[in-house]
């Protein structure tokens, strides 16, 4: 059975592409807000999991310790676009623990943000693995090895006892195995589990609410969707998708997209999670379709409802500027 | 009724995202060798149909009264990466009737080759219409025009008596109909037209053979699908996944990507026409499908066979070049 069509791209008054995709929203009892598609076939987060594989940061004192303010918390849990400023901050986590970008294990890429790309050929340089859009994910995770006495060298494999610690929290927080049989190796070089739509929603609707986890643990969460929140630009970058969802409406909002189209959000007011991912892989579908599921989830909240549909109907433009076309979510979105 | 999944996207043991779609192959007599899934419904052939474009460049005349030499009619069939040698030539084309870069209707962006876009950050360079990956086709529209005698502003026009031309050639060879009704506008600003996957492939096996055309017109089509695989780097580029296609069977193999995941295709030595569409628009996707098409097409030719199913399973790495999955063409792809 293929999952419902939940995006078109429009060319003129005719449908060019089509995205096919699956969502799931709970509250954190697990009760079903709403679910369409096959939300039971294990998907890998990604990164649309990072605020939860940064409990342990802030779990283990690492980052009092540190002074980490919102911005390195935001880092700790971003995709960012490569911009000068997630540099800096990157490095600047790293240098507080004695470290440097040589102990980063996440590889090197030129940044997303396509003017930090080009400012950066123009000085004549090169991207380092502080240029990765998971430098902060990576920085943190060593920044936690120090705080709590692990070695540093190969933080990044299944085999490493933060990656098990980071196991153990996934498990306890989604209510899924995590484990060798369900590991693959992410574009960043740590393991991503497979796990279902359904045990993702659940596990942030728990982050959102700390219904059902533990008092510290429930603190950690809630302090990093509150960074996040407060320092959206830092969990993603200027021209990143989950910035202007997170800016709509500020302190109500956490979303953060994965590879291969997957989103993670949750609305704290309501106590939901949401899960979802496109089949296909293409971010420009997952980005309308989270937009579109919030819409719909706040729709009471007229203005903000509006300014989200908006946002899951970006424009298609030629390359001289002219709208050509649009994306747009379709009526499969709705419950 | 979905298209079939034709390609997945493998992470560790496991599928993590899928890729659906169509795929016509025909002979010059419109007698379908091979068809999956629905193959009537009007794709908006993009790119893909540039060879075809450029028939009025040749049979006009324009083409040898301005000496083009293989490379010339390649670059005019051609999407490439905006490298130095293809801005070169299109700003060659275009001084050969006293026009420039200023003419173009095309609009600007950087270069699809990524070496080429840090290239021109470095020299303090910003990109010109020559860039636009469509700088070529552009160009021979300006050439033709020219010679013809037609004004050249709005030659990019659906009103304009140059693309009545293209209209009436696109009708003529793929017998299917190009107006106002199933026209919108491609990213290069020019119309393009809703086009079933059975009628381009029907197109281009008589463009392979000339079975059907004019004298004229089988004679043009000839030397442009003969330059485009003497020339495939003026085609498509460095890093262009049509380019390896190409150069695996010199003389023997035609293919050319569109945008939103089409590919058409032509094999002379069989007379037959290939068209297909990855329904979510991907190109990682419609490069499996187009390869894994052919190599089971030519799958008595074994050498060459096995070198396009390598090319229709490239790997997917980490950003340390690690081998963490495979794009892998699916058994739907069979007749």
């Amino acid at each position: 059975m293929a999952n419902p069509v939940l995006v078109e791209v429009w060319r003129g008054n005719r449908v060019e592409s089509a995205h096919r995709g699956a969502v799931a929203v709970c509250d954190a009892s697990g009760a079903m807000f709403a679910e369409i598609g096959d939300i039971s076939y294990p998907v890998f987060p990604r990164s649309a999991v990072k605020s939860i594989q940064a409990l342990p940061l802030v779990e283990s004192g690492a980052a009092d310790a540190l002074d980490f303010s919102d911005r390195e918390l935001a880092l700790a849990c971003a995709s960012h676009r490569g911009e000068e400023a997630h540099v800096a901050l990157a490095s600047s986590m790293l240098s507080r623990v004695g470290l440097d970008a040589e102990a980063l294990e996440c590889g090197a890429h030129w940044p997303f943000n396509q003017d930090a790309t080009l400012a950066l050929a123009r000085a004549g340089r090169s991207p380092s693995a502080l240029h990765n859009n998971c430098s902060g994910k990576h920085s943190a995770f060593l920044c936690a090895c120090r705080h709590i006495g692990l070695f540093c060298q190969g933080y990044s494999t299944f085999e490493h006892p933060y990656q098990a610690i980071i196991r153990e929290v996934m498990e306890d927080v989604t209510g899924a195995p995590h484990d060798a049989d369900n590991s693959v190796i992410d574009g960043c070089s740590i393991p991503t589990y497979g796990v279902s739509l359904r045990s993702l929603a659940y596990g942030f609707a728990r982050m959102a609410t700390g219904v059902g986890l533990a008092a510290g643990r429930a603190a950690a969460a809630r302090r990093l969707f509150s960074a996040c929140m407060s320092e959206p630009f830092y969990v993603s970058g200027s021209d990143s998708a989950d910035l202007p969802l997170m800016q709509a409406a500020p302190g109500r909002i956490f979303v953060k997209s994965g590879a291969e189209g997957v989103y993670c959000a949750a609305l704290p007011e309501l106590g939901l999670g949401v899960a979802l991912k496109c089949d296909d892989g293409a971010g420009r579908a997952a980005e309308s379709m989270i937009s579109a599921v919030l819409a719909r989830i706040l729709r009471r909240d007229e203005g903000l409802s509006s300014r989200l549909e908006e946002l899951a109907r970006p424009p298609v433009p030629s390359r001289r500027g002219e709208v050509v076309g649009e994306i747009c979510p379709t009526g499969a979105i709705e419950w």
